[in-house]
């Protein structure tokens, strides 16, 4: 039989025992699953940066359960979900958001069940860490083969949390777009696909003046990092086709003061 | 058989190849063994720390060897240690108290021995990271059935290192407590049981004062974050059974300048 | 059949999904294999500190594929490799010199080959991140079993690309050194063997001056921290056989701020 797989996202960074105490709550119930761990350095209580990593990291990750875990309504009666996509995957985690739009990337989802079975869960739940107590134990018995309709009731797809997405504004001369996410080398994720860009006739080679925070930057439209000259500012297709920002050998985020929410306006005219 | 396990936690951090290294002494010696890292986040030489969280996680972690490093000590001569406690499970690590918390909230120490057998450590072992090259592979030997005997000559129990616990001060009309532990997310873990807040009267609702650093502030007692509003100080008994200080949505520690080994004091009369 | 393994070091970081992402690639193609992440905190872009640690610590992991990724120059053409070395150790990376300590301190390479075969990358490659679309697959369908020869064209080593490293500069009474490492406990290697420091008749206990960044301290040479007393300033062989900087129970770097890089000069005739 082929290994179950279990992949695990959270906030919870690594200083603490969180990540590991869920491993080994999984391990107990399910010894031979595989842990792959996609990423814990979500910001604390940053449903929207979950849910778009965990949609961007997918496609990569083998098939299985996919347990995700930002999880800031804890303990304030939000259900705790068990998904099942258009594609066969599995996802495990609370109502809010985080699990949609990886599911609805690879076609939607196609059942959704509340976890209610204290049979899957640990003996005692806390008030607080249902990672450990719920949503570990809940995804190791997924993988052990338990169905989801036995984790608790069905759901209705369409009565589940959904998060809002900022939209990006495309003019003739001008753009206006969101920062989603800011990673360790300081290169500045917006709400931009290449398609954009293009659709605003910017081709690689074409200046730029982006507006942030109150302050102007000259910029260059660029296919990778190694297309401009070290200190540069570009704007390119990152390997997630995210439009980003950044500069090359250097950190565009701590240059742009540059923070997840914050409004990046692109001038288009530039002589 | 059923997989054998080692986990692993200690103040390594993750930034060096410490924890990497270690895991490949381990696998060069036990291939098949499974590692979990319970964390390697423990504040650097913090051996208190290091013994309350491995005290805390264990009961979630699977059965077999536990691997523990945070030893200031290394190369002073202090011992290295391997015991089993009265449930059988294994514990490797440097005879500081590190080991002792975890071993006898299972029933107590058994048996303990010495690593003294060259051929159950590396071929050269260094002053400064016997992580490395006494207690990996001392632990890898243990996951592949060497038995305890093996490793070296018995040690009294009795004789064993152990650490100063503080304890809490319950008066009529205030408690002195000390802050154990800070998480990532800035929740404040102080030497109380939830039993010591009932012996007090003190149940979710009261309003409490605490007084920290020479600063005063307002709490309430809560079961968990969002009994409070966002902004609100709460104490509260947190996923392992301790009372924890916290704010709904925000970073107690970082508002209360909390620090391990300080002292709070919860004034209970509050109007 | 024994396990495969694959070692992975990169300067990813832990926060963003990279790492994570990686791993689901390689257990995409081969499930069973296992993974030993050697450390993923090089710092950015630092490929003479990844090169070190990778040679450092492959004499502690197990035999397999030995997958690198510091790589400033991704998407400029520099070529994609896979090396063998003379004791039959694989490597995966880039070619800018990050795998050839490594490879050398094990022999030599053997066989090099450059990546170019499409089978054996993922269907679309990014400008961004071979770690995920070039280097992860390739070390994957090595570790199944795929030989060099097919991944791409032979590569002379002798036309790989090669890093300078800094050479000590030994007097009779001042050796110049310079700073390789500085680690998480703030211990400082230099490239100095305990070798150059016996040919200047430095024993422990000898006492000494460095000066670094125009400041001076008084340090002592010991076997290990233990020897010093608490604060002093100790030179020491470090547990992979360099000499380093420590402080007994502190942190030598933030005391010295000492960075990679930086001269220091250790004045052997103190009075």
């Amino acid at each position: 039989m082929a290994p179950a797989f279990i992949t695990f996202l959270t906030d919870f960074g690594l200083q603490d025992d969180f990540v590991g105490t869920c491993h080994g709550v999984i391990k107990r119930i399910a010894p031979e699953v595989q842990i792959v761990d996609l990423t814990h350095g979500i910001p604390p209580r940053a449903v929207l940066q979950g849910a778009l990593v965990l949609a961007n990291t997918l496609p990569y990750a083998p098939s299985g359960v996919h347990l995700a875990v930002v999880d800031p309504g804890v303990g304030s009666g939000r259900r705790s979900l068990a998904l099942e996509d258009a594609a066969g995957e599995l996802y495990v985690g609370p109502d809010n958001g985080l699990l949609v739009p990886a599911a609805e990337r690879n076609g939607g989802i196609a059942r959704a069940h509340e976890l209610s079975s204290p049979e899957y869960a640990l003996p005692s739940v806390s008030r607080t860490f249902h990672g450990r107590d719920l949503f570990a134990p809940a995804a190791a018995h997924l993988a052990l083969g338990v169905r989801l309709e036995q984790l608790g009731p069905p759901v209705d797809p369409e009565a589940l949390a959904r998060l809002d997405l900022p939209e990006p504004d495309i003019g003739a001369s001008r753009i206006r777009a969101t920062i989603l996410y800011v990673d360790a080398f300081g290169n500045v994720q917006l709400n931009l696909a290449r398609e954009h860009l293009e659709s605003a006739g910017v081709v690689p080679g074409r200046r730029l003046e982006l507006e942030l925070g109150g302050e102007r930057y000259y910029a260059v439209a660029a296919r990778t990092f190694s297309d401009a000259r070290p200190g540069d500012i570009i704007l390119y297709e990152d390997a997630y086709r995210n439009v980003s920002i950044a500069i090359n050998r250097g950190d565009a985020a701590a240059m742009l003061a540059a923070v997840p929410g914050r409004e990046v306006r692109i001038r288009l005219d530039v002589p």
